[in-house]
């Protein structure tokens, strides 16, 4: 499977056994600092990402049928864009240009946003608000496994407000004014996860040999996945 | 001619003749104080044309060649977003709506829209550039004829950092690099204005015999279009 990083380091081998709900989070954290890629890197694709969840809620601000729905979206697209500029920031910092270190990134993320191309407006809120949540989930748990004392900052930033519990509020309108806009999210959403686990997945530092990773990996993303499904379920699209 | 406000106030007879330049500029205050809108209306469609640019910009984002290119765009979007949510905040601080407050501007914003549609990206970055800086001068202008004591912090909002001089470069590099593209933005930018003007002038609170209010209106729009075809003659649009 495809991966954006070559693993730099040997990892022991972690049992894999069912765990408890406390366990996971706490071994998802461990399993994920032994893959996570480095600062630089990180900094990058995180930056990408914003940058593409910033683009979708501009490209639904410009489709909004109404004054109101375009003012929660271009709330959501301007708290992303903040954010893609704080990462930005950061590689100034580092003397890094950021348009440099994301280049590596544009074929796959392109890839990406094609495959995940929404066939209507409310598929676009529901991708700004699944894959917004999905990736800010992710990246936050792999800033704490980066090697790096900005770890803690950049998780802070992925956690602050997003603005998309408001795009959520657009979504239950549309689904309550027509129950058939719920049947074809319901099948869109499901769409969504599976190219963004691919996405995140390619974010890991694997081995060749990658049986010990997959054991690590597999809780954090259970995790993941039964968070995106919490958040369909709030929007009653898991019937 | 199509105006948004009716005339609230009679006005003096305006002597018509040829003015030196800094007369022309000290009339065009004096005169679009007499005929600027109430507060409300003013910050409805200020905040309207925001947004309206940072659409354009967000597009530009998501059409970009390169990240450098979507870099300067989102930086641009990011600066007109600030804006409009700044007067949005000022509405609100006022125990308005900014989504009503804007709503009756809807239809005449959305024809305006649809009338300076970009056939392709070189055009759309010429319609951020141009649009964005035309209504930011007349803007700009106008606050200082409104009634009210936040005209001073609405010329400032306007006059602060707009992110498009960056744009103006992309816009260079492109005619640069191939001449075909000087030639079909110089008729674009000679369009945009027309249309624009039109925009700016439905602000204008006029009375219905408008003979008197054409004369003050003419060294205002004279000194519009006179910044309009600078801002073109920087790209050596204008030959």
């Amino acid at each position: 499977m495809f991966s954006w990083f070559r693993k730099r380091r040997s990892t022991p081998t972690a049992a894999h056994r069912l765990r408890s709900r406390d366990e996971i989070s706490a071994a998802a954290k461990v399993d994920l600092a032994e893959l996570a890629p480095g600062i630089i890197p990180y900094l990058g694709l995180v930056s990408y990402l914003q940058l593409e969840i910033y683009e979708a809620a501009s490209r639904a601000v410009a489709d909004a049928p109404d004054l109101v729905a375009k003012e929660v979206l271009s709330n959501a697209a301007g708290l992303s864009l903040n954010k893609y500029k704080e990462f930005a920031a950061e590689l100034r910092r580092r003397q890094r240009d950021p348009a440099t270190v994301m280049e590596p990134y544009s074929h796959s993320i392109n890839r990406y946003t094609d495959r995940v191309s929404p066939a209507n407006w409310n598929e676009l809120l529901l991708l700004v608000y699944l894959c917004g949540g999905f990736f800010e989930d992710f990246f936050s748990q792999l800033a704490r496994g980066l090697d790096d004392k900005y770890g803690d900052s950049a998780a802070e930033i992925l956690s602050s407000d997003s603005g998309r519990s408001e795009v959520a509020m657009l979504l239950e309108r549309a689904i309550r004014d027509n129950p058939k806009n719920g049947d074809r999210l319901a099948l869109w959403g499901r769409r969504l996860v599976g190219d963004s686990l691919l996405v995140a997945r390619s974010t890991l530092v694997l081995s060749d040999n990658s049986d010990d990773d997959e054991k690590k990996i597999e809780p954090v993303f259970t995790e993941l996945i039964s968070t995106h499904i919490k958040r369909m379920d709030a929007l009653g699209l898991t019937a």
